[in-house]
């Protein structure tokens, strides 16, 4: 029995104490929640569409193939990532955001059914409190998801931002969901979170007059995300979001490639 | 004693069968292995160099702080990701990598001492196979580093390069070292790995006049990362590697956020 004992713990020891994070990592399921950026990647209605040149594709004179392109955009279209500086002055550009705030666990709030009702929606603090009544207390470090169900309206611009009129007509008429200033100062006063993303082209609502959101935010230094795709694929809790925006020195936002990790079954 | 062994069991079960992906993550080490892209960052001698133009920087007439860039650049500068389609036709380009090929166990190959002592330095297959005999076997879907020393010189472009010259005189100048084609070969032959990267501009050295190891590394679907930093700071075995280029749909490279994960202590 003695030897049991010992073989039992001897198990525990051996097989638990430590977790192989490789091998974790290798049998996770990896989900990317980021669109391509092509001609048709949506930009405000204010910025002009990114841009992919070639400058050379085809056979080489010395016979062999060769491809390569150049691109140009504005910073804050497509699924990017926005800085601390893109509403604070002082706040950190890209290259000064620690790692530690490019990753955490993902609490993802389902706001689909009420936006589907309301172009305009406006996350609440409530919609954030309720997901804590059945999932616990958002962790420190955490990254808040917002599925507002946008995401599917992507290649449709029209549903996707309200309008295909550009300039500031275009913005005057922009309708789609987005997180309220009520809820930004309630997370930033009660709960230590590294960022928040949506799946909608801002973390303010589309008729925002002030960006109140970014402003409450970015004052507290925390990042967003915004323009996400495959929300409806996260569970509710449980899985790990790490997103690496380009590392532009000085910047205000950048192209983020963004992928969340949920551990093996 | 029946007790005690029920207890270690149990013991067993509850604090070990389940490892806690998201906790290891956060308190994992997590180590950045990306450059800043800005108008001195290293680009090809025929290339131009990163552009990062204000659009907007002040107070808005509105009363708040608000500040937008644009950026502009080559696929191949910087630290950055070369997809199959660069030099194999039909091969991948940079939207279609899948996500499993994006991350996986590091195997850090020192070969600093010999690069410092010739420029021109080529890894052979029997450096890789010395890790091997030090490491065990290169794990599938792993990731190779290749830390050549020359990250040191990064804000040093003729030690960094070999050359300040630009255009076709520049290219015929560089010198700094490279993964021969024949450990390419002996790679792509007999392991199976994701990508291969180093700290240098290229993985053909500098005086490569056909870019024999892109078209070998391509050809078998590998991926490739260049102008990598902090490779001094992995250990030989054990670091796990997450990198995510910026998503350019028909891509054959694109800008790199690359990171390090070093399980806790």
């Amino acid at each position: 029995m003695k030897r049991l004992v010992l073989l039992a713990i001897l198990f525990g020891a051996f097989s638990c104490t430590r977790p192989d994070l490789p091998k974790l990592l290798q049998t996770a399921t990896w989900i990317d929640l980021t669109h391509d950026f092509d001609s048709t990647t949506v930009y405000w209605p204010t910025d002009v569409n990114f841009r992919h040149d070639t400058v050379f594709y085809g056979i080489t004179e010395k016979g062999y193939f060769y491809s390569s392109f150049k691109y140009a955009a504005e910073e804050h279209g497509g699924t990017h990532f926005d800085a601390p500086v893109h509403f604070h002055q002082g706040g950190n550009s890209i290259e000064k955001v620690p790692l530690a705030q490019l990753h955490g666990p993902a609490v993802l709030i389902d706001v689909s059914k009420e936006c589907s009702q309301n172009r305009d929606y406006l996350v609440t603090a409530n919609d954030i409190t309720n997901w804590e009544s059945r999932h616990g207390r958002i962790p420190e470090g955490a990254i808040i998801l917002l599925y507002t169900g946008y995401e599917k309206y992507w290649n449709d611009h029209l549903r996707y931002t309200g309008t295909l009129k550009k300039g500031a007509e275009g913005v005057a008429d922009l309708h789609f969901p987005g997180l309220s200033p009520e809820a930004s100062t309630w997370i930033t006063a009660n709960r230590k979170v590294n960022a928040i993303g949506l799946d909608t082209p801002s973390i303010d609502f589309g008729q925002s007059k002030d960006f109140q959101t970014h402003r409450i935010l970015t004052a507290a230094g925390l990042t967003m995300y915004e323009n996400l795709c495959n929300l409806d694929q996260l569970p509710s809790a449980g899985a790990y979001i790490v997103a690496l925006p380009m590392k532009i020195k000085g910047g205000s936002g950048s192209p983020l490639r963004i992928v969340a990790i949920l551990p093996p079954k």
